[in-house]
């Protein structure tokens, strides 16, 4: 094999499947990444893969002799992202019936050479037969993961619950996401329009990681970009331009979340998302390390919301910020990190809360054009 | 006690102080600030002190009614740093005969309340009875720290090489600091008169830990501002204005290093320090994680310097850079880690390496007005 690259194309295209790379890889030759180099479509193709998600991406290079073998992943992006600007050869004498072999990389200023592990014992990546694909446009995508993500869980033993949830109905997509103590729902309207499009209303959940991965990808290409899904009884595959994405479905039942959310409401409060987050990250200080409670004081006669921490060890914190409230007064407790999460992730600068008694869901909205609900249950209140 | 101050002011001091207070006090009281308010005078002064190392510093407040307490560190610089620019008010009810009490912080949006404890029992910052002060411009002082510290020894075992050696001669002043494997020795002309000083030579060996931060507040002037220092027979301080840092000194007898430093060398070699600092990453990234090798090859006739590493483990990396080269060709080996660290400090754009043989001291000189000497004990060639 022999090809000539630039040391920032090869930069980029590593350390993105690289990410599909394990740390701890179960067999060694997961720890590598699979290099392709085809002469006749004068690309270099790169593959990361830990069984589970597996990125695979693809390049222009000089190919002068076509081959194909793997190489250690994180040595190799060390080396890379370190090199200058400039072209970089890579070079490998095929040595017949050898596992392990060297490869040498050459650059303007010096040499490296590598142990290169045969291909032969690296997995293909899973391909999913069909030709029917859903086309989502990046933004889109984008909105909907950017809303709910943060709220799957990151326990493994939580299975289902570590996944997003996508619904699609028609003209509508749906994200959701629960570890059990607060659920993110994102509505999006997905009117891209498919000819003759027969895709019947379906739903898959699929890991938390593996789109957190597809979210970064996300970041490199257009608003408009159309992004294709394609699913089958396993797997999922999301393909951006020259890169591929396929991640295992998660299995079971997902939590029938709708139910969770109250129709209606008897208190309800508008106030600034900024400030409010400002104030908690302020009171967040003095909060017991273990349940990190802050509670709530809604001053329907002052048009006023009052966050208190007290605490026996550290002392006590107390802020005030003006709301517009509906409904009669009430004290209410949750935990911060919960409210944090949600509110960082409402993005407007104006959120809605809507309450019932202080201990039933309370629900918190964007005042915009996305359709977000972020669910939180509240906490007891000490002495109360 | 009741006091008004800018938030930004209090912010700046705390933080300053805070880098003394230990993370894990061996007494409660050591993991406070002590705070005295000045009516008199109409300033705040703060201290923190771990016993060795202890900062205070002060700044203009308004003060209601003075008195002293400490607070906890930690606490209120989280506090104090997440609060909004602008006044804060902070009171204390003084109560007779109680160890603890609570302290009230108003700002424009909310309040606080912290547990304060009684200044009793916080240890006085030792004083130095002595009129006679060294004075030296802030960036001399600057220079000799950054040419030499971070050559001192971390481990807290090797004793007076944890920290720098200080000698003072007539119109030098030189830095030195060792861990045993390499030395650093900055010589700067100490030029500030002083009217009828008769300052005799003397040497003292500072923590490293004390002369960070000294370092650190050095940033905080300017290059011509005058820092005094006072030395007993066990303690040194640094004033800065508004700023004084108290040390320990360090015990015994500090190395002969002079004479580790050879007088005549059978090979010299200049070369681009940048250069050098990429080409040793490069290197870097195949070198052996345990012993960290790197070798030098001087080619006197190509006057070039290649470098190079090979492991077994993951493979090999060679790189060569153009330098000029007196005296015959010497293949040597170093510590990566020692050789980096040292090139950082040096800090022109060219530097000069001077050897003799490969079992043999060598030196890494700047090319520039700062006279700085970095020695270097080669490692055994592998095979050699």
């Amino acid at each position: 094999m022999k090809l000539v690259c630039s040391q920032s194309e090869l930069n980029t295209n590593l350390s993105l499947v690289s990410r599909a790379v394990p740390s701890r890889p179960t067999h060694p030759v997961l720890g590598n990444v699979l290099l392709t180099a085809d002469a006749s479509k004068q690309r270099v193709s790169l593959t990361g893969f830990d069984l589970s998600l597996g990125i695979e991406t693809s390049f222009a290079a000089q190919v002068i002799e076509e081959g194909t073998l793997t190489l250690p992943a994180k040595l190799l992006n060390d080396l890379v992202s370190r090199l200058p600007e400039g072209e970089l050869t890579l070079f490998h004498e095929a040595e017949d019936g050898e596992q392990e072999s060297k490869i040498t990389l050459t650059s303007a200023s010096g040499r490296f050479q590598l142990m290169s592990m045969s291909a032969e014992e690296y997995p293909a990546l899973p391909t999913i037969d069909t030709s029917e694909a859903i086309h989502l446009p990046a933004e889109l995508l984008g909105e909907g993961l950017h809303g709910a993500l943060f709220a799957a869980s990151t326990e493994e033993t939580k299975q289902v619950l570590t996944g997003v949830h996508l619904k699609f109905q028609e003209d509508s997509l749906e994200f959701a996401a629960t570890d059990g103590h607060r659920l993110a729902v994102v509505e999006t309207s997905n009117s891209s329009e498919e000819e003759g499009s027969t895709v019947e209303d379906f739903a898959v959940t699929i890991p938390a990681r593996a789109l957190r991965e597809v979210e970064r990808m996300l970041g490199m290409q257009e608003k408009t970009e159309l992004i294709a899904l394609k699913v089958d009884e396993a797997q999922v595959v999301f393909e951006f331009g020259q890169q591929r994405l396929t991640s295992r479905k998660l299995e079971g039942a997902y939590p029938a979340y709708h139910q969770l959310i109250p129709n209606q409401f008897q208190r309800q409060m508008t106030l600034e998302r900024r400030r409010l987050i400002s104030a908690l990250e302020l009171v967040a200080v003095m909060a017991d390390q273990k349940n990190h409670l802050v509670k709530f004081t809604l001053d329907s006669e002052q048009q006023q919301l009052s966050l208190s921490v007290n605490t026996k060890e550290t002392g006590s914190a107390y802020q005030s910020l003006p709301a517009q409230i509906s409904g009669d007064s009430l004290e209410i407790a949750f935990n911060l990190k919960y409210l944090m999460d949600g509110l960082k992730a409402l993005g407007t600068s104006e959120i809605q809360m809507q309450l019932n008694g202080n201990m039933q869901p309370v629900i918190f909205t964007p005042l915009g054009e996305t359709k977000m609900t972020y669910l939180v249950m509240p906490v007891q209140l000490k002495g109360a």
